[in-house]
């Protein structure tokens, strides 16, 4: 195994060289940080990701977690990290202080997840949705709730979930049908079933607290009759100790991959004595899910391309070091074999990968970035921040997923017939990273996200905004000649999605709304493609800074590697734009047209 | 798992209907066979494939081979699949009858593989690759080595093998180090290692019949001094008893997928003992192995539509039964949901893999026929055959492996979190799949293959037959008008690909080999869409007749069916040419320029 999974030269050019993290702490919010803080911060995340993470990834997916005895049992290095977690402060990282967090910009918090994800996603995701559990407690319980919960969470003593999905409800949240009862107590009674509940129970942690979406008894049907419970595993009873409540675990999925963290389906209310407590109004559970669920979107989109990163480096040293053939220029058989990373297309593949995995990254970024302003802004600033962060969301979920997924592919290719055996852990990349197009919304949800909501919100104002933020960049590059071909392209790209975008919501003026939205996930490739050429393009800024400065030694190698692999983006990666776009401005209903009959042969 | 795992109806469309099988039988070398006599083959192989094949494609997954004492053991209906294989005639059945085969035109012989591909790949590759080496033994074999061998292979009793690859030679053969030292008895002694043979040891069969690249002590450096020999896992003695041939397995590989089969590690001759027969002349071994090289690539085709066959088949079935949200038009949650085919995306997902699958199969077929016509056609006639199967080989093989990836992928995705489980074989479907763009020649070496060899044979003859019988179906369908839009696009697209040719012979004659080739994967990924929609295209003439002739119920279904999966591969597939042709027309070199240091952070 590489023993590189990221490139800190890179993680920290992004972070302070194009999105400026420092600067954050000029706001009253940040000022308690500074620089050598997040150094620090970022420091202790590789260790962590070196020490505890990296060395059971192999393992944690050759020993996924066991259902004994109604329990879950999972790889015991999960008790060390979670420890970790908890002592480090790394669950309440960006919360506020007045809720016993650190008050750290989501930009480093973001970093670090990518470190985390990178080294063991599966291990990642145990304090990740503790931490957006919590969050939401943070945001929308009482103050005994929070007292209760949070500081359990904070500790990771306690793990937090987010149990939603119901066997007739996965994508359809409406029809979630888990029913809680109101008592005169002021707790519910709650009585259902959930599927596919990430880290729901485990022998890492004491208690496992679940944010729930049920439905009160009398609610009106579908999303508006929605509303979010704290459900713990086990409660308080009056003595002050910890009793069963009523929640059973019913069994493990088998998986793909992922295979470190534990998925289950649990039932709840067998004997009719399982509580839950209400978070944020009755009916009012969709807005809460929401900002769990936008939060852990964007994490996906940081987990996949923190895998494909780890794939990447895995990839790169493998084709560094394995002779064999020769230039095609001087195929003579009498001299030695060259090392493939010699060879172009070996090259192109290793392009690709850094093309997806920085390019991803810096969307990312770019999205923590705007909500660590939507933070300290005020008024239009604000309003800007929020409707930015909220119109990429479902880009920088899908575009790493799917992308991140083929990346992966390419790295697992560089090794051949070793990229399909075990010996090498690209294999199990390429299995973990395929969950990431499904969960917390697949990329058909995204792109109908997107399209038929994000880009119409506030009459457009989001993609207006947008537009206006892409052009900024564009127009900046026009100050370094080795820009402007890139500016140009992708100012022409921008045109055309433009152009798209105008025809379809026309088309959802004058079509159904099936018609309007049968190519959404097209859309959102589109969009996607573009948003990375843009950030390709941000950070051409700062390549091109760097440049001018006469760097030397490994600084000279890191901007100019970055530099051609900017140039391999706007190469082969925007182009794909070009069949996207005669197809979304030919969209004529085909797949709404097909009837169900036809496809009986 | 679903029933169905191929359409019996598409596959008779395109061997009776587009392909016409039965008018080989006009032939005088086919003139034995008949429709009633390719019907019921094709009935027992469907049979097999259902009660033979399919009820073990999971359990072959689950519990893959083992190595044992020295030996391998595979699943048990192994043996019982090897005997049917050799009493019916399976290995042998396109062979010529003075050779003991049926005479089968490669076009039936190719639907019964595509057939147990989609029941059970792994499975399939055993007979399939006796087939192979069966196949070389008679094109180049002593008549010692016909007859020791080929009743054998032919009755199943013992495995062939392709034994090729070693550690330090993978996509580059010109570097094989196995040695061969010729004895006066006539025989070879073998010394050497190898290293991912399939099939190569196990114990469903007697014995295994390594075909194996060498090299003859003081032959020739690279591919000008290797040599093919016959080295058998056990060997007749004086006695004419089987005994030991000095070949001994050192490990088995543990795979992503592709499980059912064994491939291993051998090494020969470490007691000095292990005797090879040459085939061919000493120093002829590559021809030999492309021979045997080339159909194996197609049979990869066949394997990839093959699974991504099944896949479709098994996301059909979710699709129709899975009830999950309503129509985005009509979002009333006290409807019932409706199942999830319903939604225009999901159509969408299901149209992509459709396209593929049979897109593919048809771009097989032709191959098959044009292998079928060369064999009994003579001249010019033969010459062009022979050239348009050479061209397409490449191609056949690759985009059935890249696209068959991408549409198992999307099958998966119409699952869900289930389609990430193990409940559903999807999952296994989606790593059995990902081997196909590696084995048998990577697609970066299919690329170079087609762009820096199988264009430019003859001063581009076979391109120009390729362009020839392209604009022949063009012409063809100008007689429908509902093809007309299709037929122009088409057309639109064999300019480009033109262009595009000539732009890169150009480089070719300007540049270095490597910039010539550096985006030869792209080249062929191009190649690809445009044939296989000019497959649908021909596909079409023949839906459009069916349609003309007013047909009813079930007919009348698929016929629409298909024609809309042609509409969607126009509609969705071919345009994504659009930035290949963009990219290639620009092609600067840009990773050859790329320097190694570049990738150092």
């Amino acid at each position: 195994m590489s023993d590189k999974f990221i490139s800190e030269r890179n993680l920290k050019f992004l972070l302070f060289d194009v999105f400026d993290a420092a600067s954050l702490t000029q706001y009253p919010y940040y000022e308690e940080h500074n620089r050598e803080i997040f150094d620090m911060v970022l420091e202790t995340a590789m260790k962590i990701g070196k020490d505890l993470l990296r060395p059971n990834l192999e393992e944690m997916d050759k020993n996924p977690p066991e259902f004994v005895d109604g329990e879950v049992r999972v790889h015991p290095s999960m008790k060390a990290f979670l420890k970790e977690c908890g002592e480090g402060g790394w669950i309440d990282s960006n919360a506020p202080m007045e809720a016993g967090g650190q008050q750290l910009p989501l930009t480093i918090a973001f970093a670090c997840r990518f470190i985390f994800s990178a080294a063991n996603y599966s291990a990642m995701v145990y304090p990740l949705l503790t931490d957006g559990a919590a969050h939401l407690i943070e945001a929308l319980g009482t103050e005994d709730l929070k007292e209760t919960y949070l500081p359990k969470m904070y500790s990771a003593e306690w793990q937090g979930t987010m149990a939603l999905t119901e066997a007739q409800a996965g994508s359809s949240i409406g029809d979630v049908t888990t029913v809680a009862a109101p008592m005169e107590e002021g707790y519910y009674k709650i009585r259902g079933q959930k599927i596919f509940i990430s880290a729901s129970d485990h022998d890492a942690v004491e208690n496992v607290v679940h944010l729930m979406l049920g439905r009160i008894e009398g609610a009106p049907p579908g999303v508006k009759g929605i509303s979010l419970f704290v459900v713990p595993k086990k409660r308080y009873n009056d003595n002050g100790e910890l009793v069963p409540n009523d929640v059973h675990i019913a069994g493990l999925y088998h998986k793909l991959g992922y295979r470190g963290s534990p998925i289950t389906q649990m039932s709840m209310g067998e004997n009719d004595d399982c509580r839950g407590w209400l978070v944020g109004g009755p009916n009012k559970g969709l807005a809460g899910m929401f900002q769990m669920m936008n939060e852990q979107r964007i994490d996906v989109g940081l987990g996949a391309s923190g895998i494909a990163s780890a794939a990447y480096y895995e990839a790169l040293e493998y084709s560094k070091e394995r002779p064999q053939g020769r230039p095609l220029s001087s195929k003579d058989p009498s001299k030695p074999q060259v090392p493939i990373i010699e060879h172009p297309d070996v090259k192109r593949m290793l392009l690709f990968q850094r093309a997806i995995v920085e390019g991803s990254l810096s969307l990312l970024f770019q999205c923590a970035k705007f909500a660590d302003l939507e933070i300290v802004t005020t008024g239009e600033e604000k309003e800007k921040n929020s409707l930015l962060l909220d119109l990429l969301t479902p880009i920088a979920k899908s575009y790493p997923a799917e992308m991140g997924i083929l990346s992966v592919s390419q790295g697992l290719q560089c090794l051949g017939g070793y990229g399909y055996c075990d010996e090498f852990p690209l294999e199990q990349h390429y299995r973990d990273v395929r969950i990431h197009p499904i969960h917390e919304g697949t990329t058909g949800i995204q792109g109908q996200d997107l399209l038929g909501r994000k880009v119409r919100i506030k009459e457009g104002k989001a993609f207006k905004l947008y537009l206006e933020e892409v052009r900024k960049t564009i127009g900046a590059a026009n100050d370094f000649p080795e820009l402007l071909p890139f500016a140009s392209a992708l100012e022409n790209s921008l045109e055309k999605l433009e152009k798209v975008t105008k025809y379809l919501l026309d088309l959802g003026e004058n079509e159904s709304a099936e018609v309007f939205l049968a190519d959404a996930t097209l859309y959102l490739e589109l969009f996607g493609i573009i948003s990375v050429a843009w950030q390709w393009l941000v950070q051409g800024l700062f390549i091109q800074k760097g440049l001018n400065d006469n760097p030397s030694g490994s600084e000279e190698g890191f901007l100019h590697g970055k530099f051609m692999t900017l140039r391999f983006f706007f190469a082969y990666e925007l182009p794909k734009i070009e069949g996207l776009v005669q197809r979304l401005i030919n969209s004529d209903g085909l797949t709404v047209e097909m009837k169900m009959e036809y496809f009986s042969d």
